[in-house]
């Protein structure tokens, strides 16, 4: 069975590889999927949301997700299957997890793995996705029972994610950044639907905060440098500047508000 | 058959790791090789110069590159196959392969891939490397035939690739940055014949413009902080400092003229 | 058998790639784990320490490290055995192996590979990763013997690594940083038991240079902004600050000394 890990390691420190190192060791033929390693540091949300995002293009599997502010503290970690695809989750609970197994239909199994028989010994205070998430989720690939890997836990317990809704005033849909990637194109909190009601439709001008963009299927629809709103690769309306930084231009970081209004 | 990428995607987001989950969904066993997701946005010829230099190196195989501004407009999508070594490269129609199959001995069969039966939907507009390249790629290393996966394309409609040319001008070589390394390494257009052709020897002394270097083996020949003149490993001469950046010493991007003059 | 990588490369150019790539022609099979590439470029001290540190949770196998400021120089390129484990290290003979060999029982078989049969032709004078190492270590991967990768090697001829000793004065503790990872984090010459016979106890105070920090398990013990002193997942002493960069309050680089004084 596949293990996909996702975390804010980093690629630049040997984090990420002492991870790899443990998989091999348990699981020396699984397949091993970096979703990414990029999630901002302590970036919870973004990690929840790009697990989300990610996964459906993904085989099920053991899916391990690790951003963590909280670790060597007594926050709680799990592992947990979700009712479709008889996917798998490892992580914190912190809410990283919860917009996953929300996609995948809730619930129907967890277990605390704060004292899995499968981390290692001894404990840092500091790396538990070497010492715990990463071999509990190792040995889960393997064949371990998930009911073996901890302490029985009443999925109503786990810690659910809340995102900021968007809310429609005088005519204008009030966003919210919801991720910004490396290009600086910005997903917003804002459905197709969600458009369509507010009355944002392909071809459209729409002011952006104080810039104008352009409603358009693809960068190249506009010329370098002009903003345009999309709907992106995982249905998100979003924001980009072609061949630019929509992020730089608008200023705008997750969680910021930002107010869309059709010219007409 | 093995499965090579090349893009511009960047590491820091979940591109390349869902690009690495819808193979695995299609082709599960096959072994995947990163060449680098590095390449500079948009950059279609460093795209190009790099798969080229890179290739020789890795078994034949499926060697996917994406590297794609004009992505969700018209432009051609496709899938072919080299003279040499059974290779096939996919990507978008924008001369990015270009350079790749001239180095395995052209093309002898080549399908458009754009409507292709393997690509997933929906398709996005922004994102046809998990769309259209990635699965299409996955499916031909799976074993479907190539005739299978797009529509019939005269190779003669293919986008070449044109690169700038040396020349040489009152006893100096005018050569061109091809690409700036991580390092700031610059790689020119200059092959070790026409260096020597140019009067350029080891262990000789060469303006390059407003500066002044010494043509070595090696980094370590000159002394931390000077520039130097090599054959690079992809047999390119190339400029460098030792310890250093050159494209920041000699402020050189892609596509700079490079002024050579041996001082005897 | 599995091959480790751990270089200065990074991951922005296609160094590490066409490394796979030449892994993948001759031993299609075996898996890889990158260590990491991150290392800073000609950070021998840093890529042993890392390698030192990581090994131990990577399944034995053939362990290749590229650090070589040196490349393309008379310096030796060797693979030779560990004691324990069976573990090969392959790389330049420039200390960057030594931590990892000590770790591990010592050597107990060295040869010197620089006229390996198993190097590419033509070798490059920049590119020995792609030419000498990452070959060689494929072969030995595959199952070639040691004894037929180079021309045999005394052990005692291995280059050593000297590590800065911590020492006391006036109470205090005179450190060393010996790593900073991406965060800011540094790592100090001071285990487990050298904080402690210097006094310095888990909810103390201590001075660091200038500033005052708190020894803690975790990062969470501090509020944000605050520096602590811990335990790293290495056992090592280590500073940080907690959602912060320690590096960066402290101003300090690896080498540089660092004071430490208990407040009681």
């Amino acid at each position: 069975m596949i293990v996909t890990l996702l975390t804010d390691y980093g690629l630049r420190d040997e984090f990420v590889g002492v991870c790899h190192g443990v998989i091999r060791r348990i699981a020396p033929e699984v397949p091993i999927v970096d979703l990414t390693h990029g999630i901002p540091r302590h970036g919870v949300r973004e990690g929840a949301l790009t697990l989300r995002n990610a996964l459906p293009y993904a085989p099920p599997g053991v899916h391990v997700a690790v951003v963590d502010p909280q670790v060597g503290t007594e926050r709680r970690a799990v592992a947990l299957r979700c009712a479709e695809d008889d996917r798998v989750l490892v992580g914190p609970d912190n809410g990283l997890l919860a917009l996953a197994w929300e996609r995948f239909g809730g619930v129907v199994e967890a277990v605390d793995v704060s004292r899995s028989p499968h981390r290692l010994e001894p404990l840092s205070a500091t790396f538990h996705g070497r010492d715990v998430f990463v071999p509990v989720g190792a040995a889960l690939a393997a064949g371990e029972p998930l009911a073996d890997a901890g302490d029985p836990l009443d999925p109503d317990e786990l810690t659910p994610l809340e995102l900021p809704q968007p809310r429609r005033e005088e005519g204008a849909l009030i966003a919210h950044a919801l991720t910004v990637d490396g290009y600086g194109n910005i997903a917003l909190n804002v459905a197709h639907e969600d458009a369509l009601a507010a009355g944002i439709r392909l071809g459209d001008s729409v002011r952006v905060n104080s810039h104008v963009g352009t409603v358009v299927q693809t960068f190249a629809d506009v010329s370098a440098g002009e903003l345009l709103l999309y709907e992106d690769a995982w249905r998100s309306l979003a924001l980009a500047v072609n061949r630019g930084d929509a992020a730089e231009l608008l200023r705008l970081r997750p969680d910021d508000e930002v107010r869309l209004a059709p010219r007409g």
